[in-house]
């Protein structure tokens, strides 16, 4: 028995999400059919640092699982990739202690939030942005991600369905860069934790914020009264990509 | 009646490519059920600059069509846009001589080709590029494309299926520019016309010639031999790009 950490990258668009589901195309699902494949009929079982909705993309997903074999690293993910279709590809593995879990150990994680500011979407940014078309003061924006950054009670940016009692996070680092060639916008969110569909509904409130449709400071008060509901809407899916798991050492 | 001229860019993966044929998702065939939508059931026929093939691009496609009415451009742009699936944009329309036909007025055009020279594609990149995994010397493509540029008989780089008899083109222009953030490069292709998937066909041979698969002045070769099979592979229509169709004034 072998247990391995691998980073992954997936396209998130024809998945209903990572965790498994019966009768429906999940990440985890496809790659513990691959990984039953390789093992002969052994079931393996995936487990991934966090799990991500339909339709939200990773760039640096990380999974860990124990193999019936031993097999070099190298040799995992080139097996794994040669088994895996075009929207899912293995990254980088390494052999870890038998002990290692790649959703207990993770220590602090990076998310992105792409958003097109076109009045219409690119046809080729889609599957690939959130869109929102109101003008946007960016720096209202910056103002406001500093009201995020430190450790806070994210309650109100919660969906329903969430099953972790404590909602106290906290965010290292909030950013918001614009793309040089596109009419795009990206937000970086680096934090020990998140809620469930936390980045998507904060980052519905700065575009808030940005256009004027809210106080610069509602961060503040969101914090306070802890109601998803006047947190209101949630970016969607599209725009969401995992983009970086850390662990100690 | 009023005649229409509009650029528009869609994502083709989803189209069984520009004409439209029954049962089948096509661009001209939802363009067309859009306009019969509007103009309460009289048809009107859409003519493009050109056709593409399934699963081949648009950036800046050229249409026209006669339309039983008389909106101004911009709120046909509007119209046809509300009522489009997100991957087709339609970007700029004027109003044109009753005589002007998208197709048959066609000048010139600009195809561009890209494509990923990682050893695994990007999953984000696989509907948007072609994949070519072997290591390539630029200067050898460069060197090439000096050979595509001018006027020649292009039946080697014509796939079956293509009914035009003169297989004399012009190119005026024949590119390659290598992405600084990704491991990729563009190929642009300006031409006064291509035959059958003729972009396709040369961007194989160049990137055997970039590889070292084929000697670096093979097309002159090619021109005499006048022989599709020599030109061997056909590049993925999803790294096809029809970029700009250009007309007289």
């Amino acid at each position: 028995m072998t247990t391995y950490k691998i980073t992954m990258a997936y396209d998130g668009t024809n998945y209903h999400g990572f965790a498994r589901q019966p009768h429906l195309a999940t990440i985890q699902g496809t790659v513990e059919r691959a990984l039953l494949k390789m093992s002969k009929g052994l079931p393996v079982e995936v487990v991934g640092s966090g799990r991500t909705d339909a339709g939200v993309h990773a760039l640096g997903q990380v999974i860990s699982f124990n193999y019936p074999g031993n097999i070099s690293a190298d040799k995992m993910v080139k097996a794994l990739n040669s088994l895996m279709p075009l929207d899912i590809l293995f990254k980088q593995a390494t052999i870890v202690p038998a002990d290692f879990n790649a959703r207990f150990d993770t220590v602090s994680k990076i998310y992105e939030y792409r958003v097109s500011l076109d009045y219409y979407t690119d046809p080729f940014d889609r599957l690939y942005t959130g869109h929102y078309s109101y003008s946007i003061d960016l720096d209202l924006i910056k103002i406001a991600l500093q009201d995020v950054v430190g450790v806070h009670d994210f309650t109100s940016f919660e969906a329903s369905g969430g099953v972790i009692k404590d909602k106290v996070r906290e965010i290292y680092q909030a950013e918001v860069v614009p793309l040089s060639d596109k009419h795009q916008i990206i937000f970086l969110f680096h934090g020990n934790g998140f809620l469930y569909n936390m980045v998507r509904i904060m980052v519905a409130v700065l575009l808030e914020i940005g256009s004027g449709r809210r106080a610069v400071h509602d961060f503040r008060r969101l914090y306070q009264v802890k109601d998803r509901q006047q947190a209101r809407w949630t970016a969607p899916a599209s725009g969401l990509y995992l983009k970086q798991v850390f662990y100690d050492n």
